[in-house]
């Protein structure tokens, strides 16, 4: 079932291979059993599809056929498969866009986001959601409230990596965190471990006009990592969280986590890393990494519907949807903060 | 050792017998091995003093003999045992009143609150802390900034029960909270919630303008137990906390305990309760309880400077040493916030 | 796809209303999307099932028309639904009965076993497995391997109870753990606990010979609720695990349980009990229930198979399929261990 | 309060400085408030103590002045300090060697092992066990029955760091462990697992008697590094286990750890390994190590008594305390399990 006006077709932007973005006319798909039909409103531009259109590659993920990226995403639904609800046509919504398995032990002892069966927007071979109409199992397809703005439902994706890397990091409140990192990542992280009750938010990064505009984003202190070098040795966070990917950042992190402490990484650099081993086991410091969420659009749309968290502010830059090849360089600035790529305005 | 104007005797408050209260010249005591001496500042009265006073026992806790009351207490460093920094002296502190006796298994595996072992201010047959000078484990007499007002840091005991409280109930970001009675406890809990991320905070209470009040210390929802018991009724709250002791609150309030949901008692009411355990079972409940706290002076500290948390603004009525009788008896009011003793202004 | 031999009708046990069992011949049913089609081996009688017998309801849950009763349930693989692998074919199977939505928040974060939506054999309105055949989601039905009988396969929907129950308990390594009740539910958990390395396990029955029946399946000692009431009364358990539902026995082991220990409700009995909710909060008890499991069948397999528990052992008698009436009487004996129902002998 | 026949002096075997041994003449020390005064009866030789005599050092622990080595300690109480009953006077003991500050936040949240200011047997300056005579706070001594021998509670100490590690790998009933080292350390840790309910404990070894003894301790399967290779590279353990310190094993075992699992480094050597961060990442594997242990007494004299660990069985060698050298030079043979310095025989 879906609403009459549904066309045949629609605008998709596709990468035919690295570096070469096409605008073509795509048929709009059709929800399966369980699933809904979204026209998109906007989506956010990742790290990760900038990667995809400047190597064709992340990692063992290759592009190997045409591909639609985008999977920041948000819209409103327009019809509905089999098994669900038709009430649902007109929810305005925000996608989770993992499409788990449900049948593994991970996903059945609350790990999905570790499911091996997984697809995932925008990574190969899935097509993802810089296009007019996407399909989502019903259940992803959260329903926001009119409070939240096309832009920040779509910004809950990005959120939801900052709320699950504080989620790893077990803050708490009264808690010292230390982050590497001042782009949209580390603001995600600075306002997730905000959210829980952090009072000391210490955001290193090169870039002083970044470190000023952390401070808007749950930062309460931006440090040099090498002209504030001292005042990071001295630190002994509760937790600490790269979203760097920079080795040294995460090794000058580390040193900076206390007895029992934990380390999350969240932003992807080398393959491995010189990691202290020995300061590791001494400090029983816990160290581990984020590889997408579980459950966080309820909380992530809860927290921006209080105002505890701002996703609008961090929009620096919005394009038709003509125009994703500017958003994805856009996005490779640092100064850039988050690039939206606005494919049906409201 | 100690400042050199430190008298030999001092003041003291004390309840001689159920309802009866005299003030008293008292020996300073001596700090012992590894204990401050602590000129009181600030003194709250809690619900445990009145209790004592109006009914010479709580439980099993008899008071046989002339007793101090008073344990939620900051002051000054005045002096040093054996083993102390002499840097310690000119310290503003607030003091966690448990003194644990570190060597059980409960102490050892980070349960010390549990400790059997344990004195406490103002439990017989301990004295607390309605005088001039009080003694206090170096360790337990945290350091407070000088951003924290006298009666803040006397606060911050309080404040604790409201943090292991809300530790307890596993309270996390974008979580929905049911707080049952809107009294100073109450308002310790939803203030704590909400520096854990709750984003629903719904605190029931009989008392019109406590309702009205409670939504200035962290309630986002403040309802009428009998009135609005529809809209209670359909709340699946992530955790529920009952600081009301009324059996007829708790009930309705596990009723309203989501799946896998958490219980937490504060209020302490009926020796017993018509607990519904098959529902407790069938949603797997988990329903506890708290006894003081554990490492909540370093989290209040830091979450009070933040301005995470207020405890100025509790404070509804002041009253010199000589006046404990009337502190404890405004306590009892219901439109009473927090009454505190100031012992020795600043 | 099924295999060759699949009849179109099969025997089945039908419960037509409370006290009347009925064979009848009922269609095989089809596999649907994602299920397997189940030749029923041996089917263990649960005291659910008797519970539905005698008194045709267990609370809110009422036969209001005829059901099959039985769930714990083993067998082979005779077919297979749309996109389940026809390497399935064949094998030897156990299956854990839920089949939750997979789509609620509850079954998102791994507590599927609180599902709202959850269907379960042989609670109404879903038919059970005294039957010759039976589906089940692919993901369900595990693969046993050749060291375990049907019947042991059967069991582990039991030995589920007492895996969750212990992992509920949070049991570990040289705890002390008091069971109340040594039939089959209170034998699962003694052998559970005893998996978790429990050393000190003191089960409660009235009944002689159930208390030294019990050490054979994992207690260490067996106590007799009134005549022990001393000894009983002087444990301070680090978790206590209710499998009588017997007032008196509950709040006996909460009195004994240690300071933040964990009381966990099995045996389901009175809707409420007058618990002590003071004792709860000043001993920072976690009293909570059990309701079905997560992720206990490769852990049961596992276990079996490594002789760590036995289930064989606890059969103490064996009926066909046009003898589950007697069956159901016999597992109502307090000296009944566990009755089998052998659908198809191996 | 001391027992009648204690000498004024004692004999202690002293390690001068690197590669040095000299029995010497010491006094008998003092217990001091809160302690007790032990008569040794074993002590286990650990690769720590082998360490120092070899190398002088480890890490930045220094052998700066004469030390007496040894911390794998048993006895008997033969002396009290102010403030311990004189009723622990003739109690068998094993002794917890940590000697925290119980102060400081580690020590008070239950992370005492962490305590920045904790005082340890044999690690400079402070003198360990090889000796006739020692003190510890009373509570770290703990009592062992009569069916415990001296070396299997001296023995209590290397079981300790397997129930820690056990403890931070999180291993459940049913898992899968892999561990890597089938040294002493690495029999704890399988015989710790096992009573943690392990049922596949996968035991990596270079040496063919290695491999060999470690299935009577614990181990489920005992493989070659290299020449079985390919069957390591297919497990996805719950956790991994290193106690050989090796960075080719660790990587290895990382390698094969599921998503989700757990990493423990246990062994020491390299001080910093190329780790596949992104691989920890993806996985969200939790990597940490152990640096000693927490409650492990109490949990490791039930294990024991209750036959569950079987700790007499790993003595290997034993030598008189004039001897001390040999048995040092005993250990660090790989065919050595344990050496034991029987200082003053049963």
């Amino acid at each position: 079932m879906t609403t009459g006006t549904i066309p045949t077709t629609m605008r998709a932007s596709v990468l035919l291979k690295q570096g070469v973005i096409e605008m073509q006319e795509r048929p709009v798909p059709t929800p399966g059993d369980g699933e809904v039909l979204v026209r998109v409103a906007s989506v956010g531009v990742c790290g990760s599809d900038v990667h995809y259109y400047k190597h064709g590659r992340i990692g063992d993920m290759v592009v190997t056929a045409p591909i639609v990226l985008g999977h920041e995403v948000s819209g409103t639904v327009v019809g509905v498969g089999r098994g669900v609800s038709e009430d649902r046509v007109g929810d305005r919504v925000a996608i989770d866009p993992q499409v788990p398995c449900r049948q593994c032990r991970q996903c059945k002892t609350g790990r999905s986001n570790l499911c091996p069966f997984m697809e995932f927007y925008a990574t190969p071979p899935f097509d993802g959601t810089f296009c007019d109409y996407v399909t989502a199992p019903a259940d992803q397809a959260y329903t926001v409230p009119d409070s939240l703005s096309d832009e920040s439902a779509a910004l809950l994706e990005p959120l939801s990596v900052g709320l699950w890397a504080a989620h790893k990091a077990d803050v708490g409140p009264g808690d010292q965190v230390l982050i590497a990192g001042a782009g949209p990542i580390g603001a995600m992280c600075a306002q997730a471990v905000r959210a829980r009750g952090a009072t000391d938010v210490v955001v290193t990064d090169f870039v002083d006009s970044r470190r000023e505009r952390i401070t808007s984003f749950g930062a309460t202190r931006a440090l040099h990592p090498v002209q504030d070098a001292d005042e990071i040795a001295a630190i002994r966070a509760d937790a600490f969280i790269d979203c760097s990917g920079a080795t040294p950042a995460v090794l000058s992190g580390i040193a900076s986590t206390r007895g029992g402490g934990t380390v999350v990484l969240v932003g992807l650099g080398a393959e491995e890393m010189p990691i202290p081993v020995q300061l590791i086991a001494t400090r029983e410091i816990n160290l581990t990494g984020v590889f997408r969420y579980i459950d966080t659009w309820p909380r992530g749309i809860a927290l921006t519907s209080a105002g505890t968290v701002h996703l609008d502010d961090m929009v620096t830059a919005r394009y038709p949807l003509e125009q994703v090849e500017d958003a994805l360089n856009a996005d490779s600035d640092p100064l850039s903060m988050k690039a939206v790529v606005v494919v049906n305005p409201a």
